[in-house]
């Protein structure tokens, strides 16, 4: 477990930091789907936590980690309810902002992806299924967000958004191999999957659909 | 643990009873959607287990508790089953019941978001950890129960439901915090969200819906 | 634990062979309806995913298991999105091969239900729990692939599946009970399964559903 310490103080509490602004962005959007389904004040919260906390949750079981991170350390509870009360409130306003979310969803996504995949490096998880447990953490919560709100995951139909993140956390997993995970690695890892969201948001790039047979 | 067993034994098979009687209620309304939604007889037994055990489960899960004591203790399936086979059987002279079904899921709620609460308090959960744990117990099962019907969750769109819940786990996770749970903590707990519920209910109370902008 | 290794090295090699080709078929189920639903490469790699290894994972995590087999071995991954790439490509030819895709189905449901009991029971989960399992096993998968693909699960309303899935568990289960697990058991269970399951469906067999009142 120790090996997961390689960074210094100011890594880590900038990693807290947007690992906190990852769970108010992601809570966010499960607030503005719970309103334009026209949940009550309750389901705004609920959608809310389970989009701002659900993939971490679902890592930490999955690892062994329990009870997960998000049930002791009461801040992500505070994120999601206050980024809950933001959407209740000012949902009008934000869906005009949608540029600006879609920015700060970017950020959320290649935190979550690289912090879950540094995460169960350090639980000794091998490679593959620590690039696994970044996707999960990075798309976990609003595939649990759709579900609840009785949708389609818009993550399966979407343009490249798990691809982002599958690759800011194979940087991680792969210099966690090679034993060179710190904060270069997970600076690349986050800047990787950043970049990479908003230039298919830009160029309005998807994944390919299967190929269809001749009528 | 051991400053779980606060409660005398008559209190602990007491608490039993009601947790059982908890689980068939709402396998009860497991049984009644999946006879609604015409899903055969292991449809009707899936929705059961999934509603009165759920919620349980995944505490359990998230708290460390595994093997779910629904795994160990083969009571709560047994629960679940009979309320299966009285669902399949008698659904219609049940849907006539609709009444005295609420009564009883009212009961299930009280007595599961108590009991939820306890059990993370004991496993020294944080007290706002405690009382999120008491909601999951209390309206987990009821959201599975729907997810795996295909419908939207009724707890995120209708009127005070899930408060309740969170006002009885809210007594309890306080009542540990002071080093006071009991009987009388619990049953304070169980009780307010028992009223709470069944005036809602009678009142017709909603959670509010977000504001609307001016057209 | 060391109960459960009453299999000789060549059983338990046959074990793990069968063990992925239910992995790939119930994957490629996953491809197929994520081709079906037309999501795109990653939508048709996570349905893969969670109809090939979801049920194996949630059993894992509900006994205690973690980190998941399917996160350690890396084996599960890749036959899992083996399937996703036949899928993709070849989905047109292969919905053409329907009676081949499931005979393969019925083999790979009779494999996890023997399999998921076989491994909750040298858990040392009581027999009733090891039942649930063997069917968690099975069938939960393919729910969580429906779930996903916002459908209607289909174990839950067609034909005799999750029944045939309940003996073949029940066979391993009894057989521990009385200390007399070994490679007999687990074949029977898995013909069991395997047959029950076949019959079903060229009788197009159905579970009952419940009796509907007099108009």
């Amino acid at each position: 477990m120790q090996t997961a310490r390689v960074e210094p103080d100011v890594a880590h509490a900038l990693q807290l930091a947007v690992d906190l602004i990852g769970t108010f962005v992601f809570a966010l959007s499960g607030a503005l789907l719970a309103v334009r389904k026209d949940l009550d004040a309750f389901g705004v919260a609920a959608l809310s936590l389970a989009a701002g906390m659900g993939g971490g949750m679902l890592r930490d079981v999955l690892i062994g980690a329990v009870p997960p991170v998000a049930l002791v350390d009461a801040r992500y509870v505070i994120g999601a309810l206050a980024a809950a009360a933001v959407g209740f409130v000012s949902h009008h306003q934000l869906e005009r902002l949608g540029p600006a979310v879609r920015l700060f969803d970017a950020a959320g996504l290649a935190f979550f992806a690289v912090a879950g995949a540094a995460k169960a490096s350090a639980a000794e998880l091998p490679a593959f299924a620590a690039v696994g447990m970044g996707v999960v953490t990075a798309v976990g919560g609003g595939i649990l967000r759709d579900v609840l709100a009785d949708e389609l995951p818009l993550v399966l139909r979407r343009e490249i958004y798990a691809v982002a993140a599958l690759l800011g956390a194979g940087v991680v997993a792969g210099a966690y191999a090679l034993g060179q995970y710190g904060p270069v690695a997970a600076a690349v890892g986050i800047a990787l999957t950043f970049l990479v969201r908003l230039v298919a948001l830009r160029r309005n790039w998807n994944a390919p659909t299967a190929p269809q047979p001749p009528d």
